[in-house]
């Protein structure tokens, strides 16, 4: 499915959902098989699973997996129960918005049901969720496409966090890109913020590289300022977890100190998000809800304590990049050029 | 010594360096006793003891030791002796030039020695080592009571790394201006930068913060960009390692970004520090040398492996910010102001 050999981020399987645990990443390569819509919850919400574009599918096959388990078939008892399945995968994580994306689209299938049995429905639902990965993979290979034209033969690129095929479907969003650039025959190095407190750059990103053989160096948070005032960065390729409909985007903390960096030094930096990310509900990024995590995220590191007992923590899991930040937004229909409002006004139409 | 009632960061005792092993704070407060120079470079080289002008004084204290060891007291023997020592002593680390400076102090000292028998010279080698710790503590306290006009009541203060009690001979350079505006009452709040690779924000300046009663709040270093842009950092202190004579200063990686980003913002940045950290040989910051460390130090966690087998990390140790960045250089002497090529060189004649 994710075209690496070797590993599914998420599939549907025998009423199943199966997904790699990317909490045990990159020392285990251990799959979690979900019965029940509330494990799947558990997983999006610790982790197991995480990044906007692969929220979203596991929040639609956990739809899914929630419609099968409801025992009868009248319609009325099945459109209460699904509303209540919804309602509690809706509370997962608040900022990806791909969540509340899938769901819509899940409950926009109920809504449109005339049938008085929901036998069928059940069935519809689940292959809707099937759908969901297949085209959020397709979308990626897109934004790919379109993406790879911005990297230039010999680029050193640095990315934050992982947008990669373990944050989607499979492929990946800036690592799509990347990996197209790549494919197309580019050669390219990859700098890879290791993305504290979670580690997925360190922990996903670079294991996702070596899958890949795309030459990589990882590097600290803290290095990424010093290596572009060396000269060291030709350009910048994120992910996004929430877009407003001004181009603001939300991403993993730590995004947007690298885009005021890269304007300081003139270094390109684009967000690669499918349309699913894009909110056109809120009209910048102050709207944005921004996850407040445990703060043992940030006192502990892989379940070894790092701070002194006691010590208070701030957790804040996204911050936003104002549209006078970013380079472009490539999403699978185009690349969204500045002004950031104009050009993602004009996506929301097409 | 450190005026933090229970600890010295190090100390010259019986003939013997005792420091405190800052590899293992805050989990446990072990002292080593070193007695042999050589155990002290170890130190230096292995993080054990860290901080600009703490590896100053560590340098002079083992120049010390290894003065005493000389079995002999013949002058011409001891000073041939002498100049190993503190060759070896000179490649501990490469970045601050408080090293540099403290052996030039204790070789200036067998330079103008003219007594034939080496031991009135080696009694004067160790006093010399426990004058420098005893200016140190003297000057950091100095530091303080000029840059805590900088601090307002009411303040959040942001620091990167640990410029603290533990890594000077005690009571701290950033730290210091910090803890002196507490004392003087002032109502601040300090944002402690967590600090990679080594998490000196999280080990060791939220262990000073919590043994001073300082309120405090660990955060990511990716989360102090998305903090200066929801108002919530009024003012920025940090340590510096070498500073060149325009005024660029090399200090702990990040510290960099954390510049570009205040700037962005407006917001004060300064960087405390002794003149003994200045070089005035050196024009700029391109020339001051930057340490890489074992990437083992980026792949793993406090022994904790983060990234996959085999994945090819970069771990630079330092950063260099440009003068025209720093809000201010707060020295024992004066507080430099910009323009900073000028203010220095105005230091420097002082």
């Amino acid at each position: 499915m994710t075209d690496i050999p070797g590993y599914d981020t998420i599939r549907w399987d025998n009423d199943q959902v199966v997904l790699i645990d990317q909490r045990r990443l990159p020392e285990e390569e251990i799959y979690l098989s979900c019965t029940d819509y509330r494990e799947v919850v558990d997983a999006i919400r610790t982790l197991a699973i995480r990044g906007a574009p692969a929220i979203g599918v596991a929040a639609a096959m956990a739809a899914a997996l929630g419609a099968l388990r409801f025992p009868h078939t009248d319609i009325d008892g099945f459109r209460r129960h699904f509303r209540d399945v919804c309602q509690v995968i809706g509370t997962a994580r608040p900022t990806a918005v791909n969540l509340t994306w899938a769901l819509e689209r899940m409950m926009s299938l109920v809504a449109a049901n005339v049938h008085p049995d929901s036998s069928a429905l059940k069935t519809r639902l689940v292959a809707e969720a099937k759908a969901i990965l297949q085209e959020d993979i397709a979308i990626n290979r897109q934004i790919g496409v379109l993406g790879q034209e911005l990297i230039h033969d010999g680029d050193t690129v640095l990315t934050h966090c992982n947008a990669g095929g373990l944050a989607t479907g499979g492929y990946g969003t800036a690592v799509g890109v990347i990996r197209a650039a790549w494919e197309a025959g580019k050669k390219i190095h990859v700098l890879v913020d290791e993305t504290r407190p979670i580690l997925q750059g360190a922990r996903l990103t670079a294991w996702e590289m070596m899958k890949l053989g795309i030459p990589h160096t990882l590097i600290t948070d803290n290095a990424a300022a010093a290596l572009m005032a060396n000269g060291k960065v030709n350009v910048i390729v994120v992910g996004a977890d929430r877009i407003a409909a001004n181009g603001d985007a939300a991403n993993k903390i730590g995004t947007y100190g690298v885009a005021v960096v890269a304007q300081y030094h003139r270094i390109p930096f684009y967000v690669a998000a499918p349309r699913s990310t894009f909110d056109f509900t809120l009209s910048d990024g102050s709207q944005i809800p921004i996850e407040e995590r445990d703060p043992e995220e940030v006192t502990h590191i892989r379940g070894r304590r790092i701070a002194p007992e006691g010590c208070r923590a701030l957790n804040l899991a996204f911050d936003v990049t104002p549209h006078g930040l970013i380079s472009g937004i490539i999403t699978e229909k185009s690349v969204c050029r500045p002004p950031l409002p104009q050009s993602v006004s004009a996506l929301r139409q097409a």
